[in-house]
Formats: C-alpha cells, structure tokens, sequence
C-alpha cells in the first residue's frame, strides 16, 4: 500500500507487466476447458475458508484505519467482513462455478444456400478490468465471474479495503496454478495510488479489453472524463414506481415499501415515487403515511405535502439524488405519459416500475421507459441476475451497448462467426 | 463547406445544436411504428432516384476538385457515382427498407419460480454516429440501417465527398418529414473542418450513444485516442489464407486467389497467404504462381523465393500492411499452430481462412483464432453482411463488445428487460 503518490515512471512500470502478463493469460485462459476454470474456482473457494483467519485480520487492519479516519458507519459495515460473510463469499464462488459455461456456447447456426454453414460462438472477452470500492467481496466476485467466462481479469479495489482484497485475491492464485492455468489469470493492482487508475484507463488500450467501474458518481465520472479503453457503465440507480390511477391500493403500497426499504443500499431501490393525478387523495395519504411510519423520509411536492403534513418539501435536487437510504422523493404527476415524461429528464436508465391494473397502461409504460429494466406490478428490488435466474452478477449495466440489465457470466463474453465449406469462393 | 478552420466557439455552435436535435430525434423515432420508418425509406429511394441530375452534379464537383488535387484513381473510383451507382444506392435503401423489423424484437423470454415473465427486447440503440470517407454511397446506406433500427444519425463524410453526400442526404429530410418523423433523424456535420470531428468525439458524450468510425487507420487511430464516446471499431483487415498440408491443391488455389484477386479493395481481402511447411514444394509453386499469372505481385520469405524466383522479398513491415491492391504477402510457416501464431502477432483479428481436407486440423483452426469470422475452405471474401444473409452492413466491427463481425440493422440495436408481475415483492 502507497501512501506517497508514486512518480509516473513508476506507475508505469508497476502497471505495464500486468497488462502483459493478463494479456498472456487471457490467451491460456482462451485454450483451457472449462474443468479447468471450474477447477480453479472450487480451490478459491476452499481457499477463502481456509484462509478465513488471515483475511479476517487483513479486514481488522482496514477497519482500524477506517475507525481512524471516522468513515460513516454505512461504509464500516460495506467494509466489514465476519464468519458469515467469509463462507457467503466461498459459497458464491462456488455457486458461479455451477454455472452452464458459457464458452465455446453456440448462440446461433444457419446455412446460406450456397452450402456455407455459419455458427456464432461464444469466446471469452479477454482482459476485463474492474475498478470497485469498499465492498471486499467485489474481490471474490468479479474474479470468479470472469475465470468463469475465460476472462484474465485486473481488479483495483478502493484504498478503505486494500488489506481485505489483497488477503482474497492471494486465494486465488494457488488455485489457479493448482489448475495448470497461470495466475496471472486474477491479478490486483498493487498500489491504492490513484494514478494506477489513470495509467489504467489511458495507457493500457492495448492491454485491457473493457473497464467495469463499479462505485458511486464520482467514480464513474472520472472513469467516463478518463477512459480510452471501452467501458461497460454502471451509473446509479435513481429508480422510479409509478403508482397509477387503475393501481390497486394495497398491492402500490406493498410494493412501494419492499421497493425503498428491503435494502436501501442497493442500486434497484427506488428513490422516487410517482403518484398519478387521478389517484384518490387516500391513496396518496395511504402510501406516504405507510412510508413514514416504516421510517423512511418523504419528501414531497406541494400537492402531497397539502395531503400529509409529516412530508418534507422536495427541491428540484431531490428528483436527480440517489439517497441509498431511508429517504424518498414523491411527486404526482399526470398519469403515464407525466410519469414517462419524469424519468426520461431525471432517471438514470437504470429500474423502473409501474403499478397498474390496466393491461394497456402497463404496456404503454413498458414500451416508452427507456430503461435497462421495467416492471410491472413487481419490486425495482428484482433488478438482480440473480432473481432474473442469470446467477451471480457483476452489477446492473445502464448503458446502452454490449450489455444492458445485469451482467453475469454469460454477458461477460464475446463471440465470433465460425463458417464451414467446401471450397466456396465469392462470385 | 468550409476552407479555413473554424474557431471552436463557432464549431461548438453548428455541432451542439445537431446533438439536442438528434436526441429530440431519436426519442420520436423511439416511439414510432416500424410502418413510419420503412415509410420514410421508401421515400428517400424515390427521392434519391428522383433527385438523380442533382446528385451527379454534386459528384462532378466533388470530382473536379478531387482531379484538382491529383487523388489517386483508386480514390477517384471510389468517390465517382454514375447512373448505375446512384440505382443501385437507391436499391439498397429499398432492400434495408424489406429487412425485418429488429424494433420490439422479443429476443428471449422465459418465468421464475415466483411467476415474475421476464422479456428481453430489442430496442434503438439511440443516436449513432457515423465517420467515414470517401465513398459517398456510405452517407445513403448507413442512414438506412440506422433509420431501419430505430436510430438517429449524424453523419460526417469525407471532404472530398463532401457536395455529393450533401446531395445525397438532402433526399433523406423530405422523405422523413412525409412519414411524420423528424428531419434530424438524418443529419449532416455542414462542415468539413476537421475540429467538428474532434468536437463529436469528445464533447458530445450525452447526444451520442455511439461512434463508428469507417476508413483508413489514420481515421480509425484517431477516432480511438479522442472518442469519449464509445466506439464500435471497424479496424482494417489483415486477412489471412492458411494452406495447410492436408489441403486439395486445386481448392487452395481457387480459394487464394478469389480471396485475394476477386476485390482488391475491401477489408476482407486476403493479405497474407500462410502456407503450411509440410507442403511440397510444387504446391507452393502453383500457388505464386497461379497469382502472379493473375497479376497480383507476390512478396515473400526466403524459403518461398527458393521456389519461385518471381517472388520478391518481403520484409517485417509487409506482414502487417493491408495492401487493398494486387499485393500478397507469403510465408511458410510450421503447421497450423504456426499459422495461429503469427496471426495472433500479426492479424488484425477480421478474418481468417483456412484449407484443408482435415476435420481435426480445421476444427483446431476454427477454435484457435481470435477473430471475428474464421472460415474453413472458403475465401475470406464471404465476409461480408449480405452473404452471411443479414442484408446490408455498414461495415465488419473488430472490437469483442456489443457488435462483433458484420454490422447490420439488428447489431444497431440495444434491448432492455421487461418483466410482468401480478404484485411480487422481493422476500
């Protein structure tokens, strides 16, 4: 760990051999069967439990300095790793090498009448480079993921859990030369100087294949402002339930409530809540109250606020901020277009929901929000690879190219066209 | 058309307002029938064929400029447009205009356990850029596939295209605003200044969802030190032809030479021709010469000289020039594990071919190289969107994100999720 921001050179110089040895990696990771990635994660996993002791005390050294420096206690807790969280993170590792391999996977075949039978394969990637934050785990995850799709993979974790991901990241390579595979397969950059991060994004086009910056704005910004090599973005979550004039009352208010408040820290929790024009003055008093007596802040417009006095005044940030917490934004708006209209000005793209009984509103609400996820009369807390059936994920992708939705192994690749003849050429 | 560079406050004031109306644009197109768009293209064919005189008198300016300036006759034919050329530009929009619908696209679908129906569809990918050279028939064909995909297009075309492109796009607006759609669904960078580019790439992050680039490497290395925005490369092609021992003679060499010699001018030409050491001498014989008797200069290592004294050298820099003229490179070399090697070293990862009468060898061919499209015993000229039976193409992307190989209408779509509940919540 650096404190001292290093000189350029050096940077350099620590950075250049890693995209070396991952682009060599990348190369045996493309030759190897899948029993020999698989291999390798079910011996990461024993690993992680064997080592729990030694990553464990990595975690007490980065909690300390994190006490030290008085860090929220959100951030304590994403930082914090214990028994239980250690076997999670075995088990998840385990639970991707479960997964159908999705290397070498034939996505599509046809024949052309001139006899050329044409295949579209699956092929791993290549270099995947994943700039995260606190969360440890991210360490396990993304490693696994991408082992299993055939990716090398460069992780750069935050400075908080340096010692933690270090600690996680030393289980895998043992287990990957175990496996015959190099173990330059999984490699972390092995400062926390920021610079490592520029040098990543700028210099090493030739080196990495895609950049996947999990974290919050300003990490996302800066990879967006600095990235020469592609990235596949993964912007907040400002996620939106609309609740309609046809919603049935009980099911908009369940749904409100597991959408804010089952986990506040998650990506597909909703931040504001659209309450259509037409709804009955109780069903908006009915939702806001539900709301504040669970705990959660409401902040309103004039309209709502007319009808609840415990709700807050909303200003003009509050329709753009991801509060990842017990706070939400409220709005009426004038029916679906209105709503549809509010989330393309202040949504990030990310998870949207609407509440309806009528079919038409609910399609009319699928089709135009243009989001990686829409639901109707379900949670935004479903936006998950996991409860989409994909198993492990990444994270939830808001852009618009390659991937979009969750990112598990299976969008962690690339293909190709493999084409069969006999002896055709062009006329 | 602008002589003189323009200061960047003026470029910043023709190229910010092109950005918001494209949005504005691609959020209609967004919204509209697919009858809307195809409407629109049948238009733009009639105008194109109705505006023919227009058009030609553009090109003659273009032309007289273009002889002005001595461009070579490669460059000349390229940018040259006839009454054939302008039919068939006009036939082309009309073919884009019958593809399927790639808009609303269910493309998997599939329930949980807990009876949330979950949806993938294809959607626009939004607004797309396109940056290309001289050909002005691009500026008709790529504003087609974008339209037919749902897209918002800003094209910017090469100066010395630049009156006929204009003429050209100039059939596009009317035809639009008759269907009911935009006119900047199709629009054109009205200058020729080389900051507008620069501009585009870098400061129109929030108006573009992607660039293509389409031309020389100068053209594509820029575009990928400057872009901002992300990028769907189109790299030149270093096509290889591999002949391995066990290849028919007769096969090799008609494969070689359409590969080669049918077109010298696209990317998917062969440059390199690889022939396996464990050939007899004589094959290797009628292969440079069977080429150099269809005119096609032949530059070769010293083991292929010995054989043909025709033959002239070839240094390093050849293994990694597209000739795109009646050029070969050749060179012997250990085997298909040889060939996989050096186009791993030297291949620009478009496409590769093997020949041979060996399953096996093929298939450790078809596996091993890691590039777009890899074909066993056909010529490298099939790479192309048309004969893979995707209909038009604007051009075979070498990146491994979103699109990789030929890029049609369907690659110029992103898709989102969509999911039907009845209430769930998650637990």
């Amino acid at each position: 760990m650096t404190a001292q921001p290093l000189p350029d050179s050096s940077i350099a110089s620590l950075m250049k051999p890693l995209g070396d040895a991952a682009r060599g990696a990348a190369r045996a990771l493309a030759r190897a069967e899948g029993a020999r990635r698989n291999q390798a994660l079910a011996a990461a996993a024993a690993n992680i439990r064997a080592a729990s002791s030694d990553i464990l005390a990595a975690n007490e050294r980065d909690l300390a300095a994190a006490r030290q420096r008085e860090l929220p206690p959100a951030m304590l807790d994403r930082l914090a790793l214990d028994d239980a969280r250690l076997e999670a993170m075995a088990a998840g590792v385990e639970a991707v090498r479960e997964l159908p391999d999705p290397v070498g996977q034939v996505m599509a075949e046809w024949e052309r009448p001139n006899g050329l039978r044409i295949q579209r394969v699956r092929v791993p990637l290549g270099v995947v480079a994943i700039i995260y934050e606190s969360r440890p785990n991210v360490t396990a995850d993304a490693s696994a993921l991408c082992l299993k799709a055939g990716n090398a993979v460069i992780l750069r974790g935050g400075s908080e859990s340096f010692h933690s991901s270090r600690a996680i990241h030393a289980c895998f390579g043992p287990a990957l030369t175990d496996a015959g595979l190099p173990s330059a397969c999984v490699q972390m950059v092995p400062t926390t100087d920021r610079a490592a991060v520029g040098y990543l994004l700028s210099e090493m086009v030739d080196a990495i294949d895609v950049v996947i910056p999990r974290g919050g704005r300003g990490l996302i910004e800066r990879v967006q402002r600095e990235a020469r090599v592609p990235v596949l973005g993964h912007l907040e979550g400002i996620c939106h339930v609309y609740v309609d004039r046809d919603a049935d009352p009980d099911m908009a208010r369940e749904i409100v409530l597991n959408a804010k408040l089952r986990r506040t820290g998650i990506c597909g929790a909703a931040e504001t809540l659209l309450i259509d024009e037409a709804c009955a003055d109780e069903v908006v008093r009915e939702l806001t109250r539900a709301l504040r007596e669970a705990g959660c802040e409401v902040r309103g417009d004039e309209s709502i606020r007319a009808l609840d006095q415990g709700v807050l005044p909303a200003s003009e940030a509050d329709w753009s901020t991801e509060y990842l917490d017990a706070v939400i934004s409220a709005r009426r708006v004038a029916g679906v277009d209105g709503a549809l209209a509010h989330i393309a000005r202040y949504g990030s793209g990310h998870t949207e929901a609407i509440v309806t009984a009528d079919p038409q509103t609910a399609e009319r609400f699928l089709a135009g929000a243009d989001s990686a996820i829409v639901l109707h009369n379900a949670s935004t807390q479903f936006a998950d690879g996991g409860e989409f059936g994909m198993g492990a994920e990444i994270g939830i992708a808001t852009g618009r190219l390659h991937a979009r939705g969750p990112v598990g192994a299976e969008q962690l690749t690339s293909f190709n066209y493999r084409v069969r003849g006999s002896g055709q050429v062009r006329p």
